[in-house]
């Protein structure tokens, strides 16, 4: 048995439900929409899963909670410490909030100004880092050792996919629920924690569903990686307004677990992206950012094929700047790639 | 026994709970949402209920689906005709559609042209006229005699308001669920139907709730209808964004229940509304638009004081032209009145 088959065993269906039961009084169990009009328009049967409903704005508060729910008591006090674009920032802050814990956030000084806003606005402490030039994982950990803090990784550790996972578990619950199974299941995939959490509950749960994963074009790490077996990184000078997903590289257990059960990846442009996120206001009433919108793309632009079946998109987050949604919405070129 | 109560007692729970079994497999259970964040700043706890997740993007849909349910089916063939500034029209558009019948539309020229496009979408005909200088309910009657159709009120209609008090039902439920208790529910009131049938929900299952009604400035028609207990007119020359409560008087049938169960009303300037519609963007990732923001502005703005409550607001639509959204968001100012 290989590390990556180890580190998957300990992420079995058992560790997502121990997720749910944790996280259930403080996350919000988001509902699946549908549009009739967008299913005809498709001909196809689409849900949306809408994690911008989440508390902090994305799914991310579900991994940080649980990871730090099953840090060791007398450990936990010396607070934790994250890296993060910005959604793990903010779901790391409210997870630590409600453990009545300190929590270190180490951003990008370009991340948007909403999400480092609403970081300190959860009681945060920020420090700002250069997303080219400095290694942010050099500078947690050197806030950690000053602390005796734990770092919340931001994708790759067990506790935080199977938090992720609960994604996953409620698509299965809900959708059995109302006696429908889906074919397939798209996720935005930056770092592969959501889309390794929601493969791993879906493949007990759901055998059947095909989990696909969107990447931002230029960031498409994971299908690259997954075309040939082994981990791939974006280029450095790569660019994206999905800041969500501009990791550079799979993590080891999340692509671990990917490779074996995704069905495949598709990379989304920018343009389409900026489509995704006026369809999600004008149908969906959702405010979603240009990360979270990548699954709802591959649905729209036939990236993924949904013709005549039954698919859930996850839409991921919904921390965009004003600014920057209103000139989407406007049709303005925005995109950096 | 006047009219009123008569009228009244035909809009018993039972009703409502029948309108909910009727709408059960059609609509959005639409969920409770908060933000700690929030709460905190305003030191209450308010919880969001977002209509605009609903089907065609309002609660409309709850009472034109109840309502064309109830006509009798030979008379239903013959389709029905409804007047809205777009709402209504695109709930009625949409449940007719569901019932496989003809829906004629009679909207003001002036509308959101996504309320149009969207009621055309969905199958219905669409009659354009003149909001200041015709008469939209002659049109529809003229409309109704030629075709034998049907005409679904936009609120003055025992069967309409206990569609619409599914919203309150709801409230009640997931509230009681929850092991809470709603100090006050705050409702968005043009005409009056969904604040009436919210009040007659709520003083049935939630009787110590007190239910506030919200409306723009120079639309507040039932705020002043209620301080001298009978039915006022807005003036003719009166302009607002909230095109959705535009209304000019309360309905006879709303304004009888309102006034008997109302705890109050109050009377929103549009600057409070696109406040409330940037902060529902900010903090919730729900596209509102102004009709729907009115309650929710009340509580952020302290025209309804919350202070150390539990209080829902109710967000009754999200159908915004995306021009005027990006504009709100940008802070210009964008006031008709």
């Amino acid at each position: 048995m290989n590390h990556q088959m180890a580190q998957q065993g300990d992420i079995a269906i058992a560790a997502i439900r121990d997720a749910a039961t944790r996280i259930m009084d403080h996350a919000v169990r988001t509902p699946l929409l549908e549009s009739p009009m967008l299913n005809e328009h498709l001909g196809a049967r689409v849900f949306v899963k809408p994690e911008v409903l989440q508390r902090t704005g994305s799914f991310k508060f579900r991994g940080a909670y649980t990871k730090i729910s099953r840090i060791e008591s007398s450990l936990r006090q010396n607070g934790v410490v994250a890296y993060s674009s910005g959604n793990h920032a903010q779901g790391v802050a409210a997870a630590a909030a409600l453990h009545n814990i300190k929590a270190t956030i180490v951003m990008p000084r370009d991340a948007p100004q909403i999400k480092i806003e609403n970081t300190r606005a959860l009681g945060a402490d920020v420090v700002l880092y250069d997303r080219y030039t400095e290694n942010r994982e050099e500078i947690s950990r050197r806030v950690c050792r000053e602390l005796g803090a734990t770092i919340i990784p931001p994708f790759d550790d067990v506790d935080v996919i199977s938090g992720q996972g609960t994604v996953g578990l409620e698509i299965a619950e809900d959708m059995a629920a109302m006696g429908l199974h889906a074919d397939k299941v798209i996720v935005p995939c930056g770092g592969g924690g959501l889309t390794s959490g929601t493969v791993v509950a879906l493949a007990e749960l759901s055998p059947e569903t095909e989990v696909w994963a969107a990447e931002p074009e230029h960031f498409d790490d994971t299908v690259r990686s997954l075309a040939v077996g082994e981990r791939l990184a974006n280029a450095p000078e790569a660019r994206t307004i999905c800041d969500a997903l501009s990791s550079p590289t799979p993590g080891e257990i999340t692509f671990g677990i990917n490779r074996q059960h995704l069905a495949g990846g598709v990379a989304i442009s920018e343009s389409d992206v900026a489509d995704a996120m006026v369809e999600a206001f004008r149908t969906f009433k959702l405010v979603v950012e240009p990360g979270g919108a990548v699954a709802l793309a591959a649905a729209l632009k036939g990236h993924v094929d949904v013709a005549g079946q039954t698919v859930v998109v996850i839409c991921s987050g919904g921390n965009v700047d004003p600014e920057l949604f209103g000139r989407i919405l406007a049709g303005e070129r925005v995109f950096r790639s």
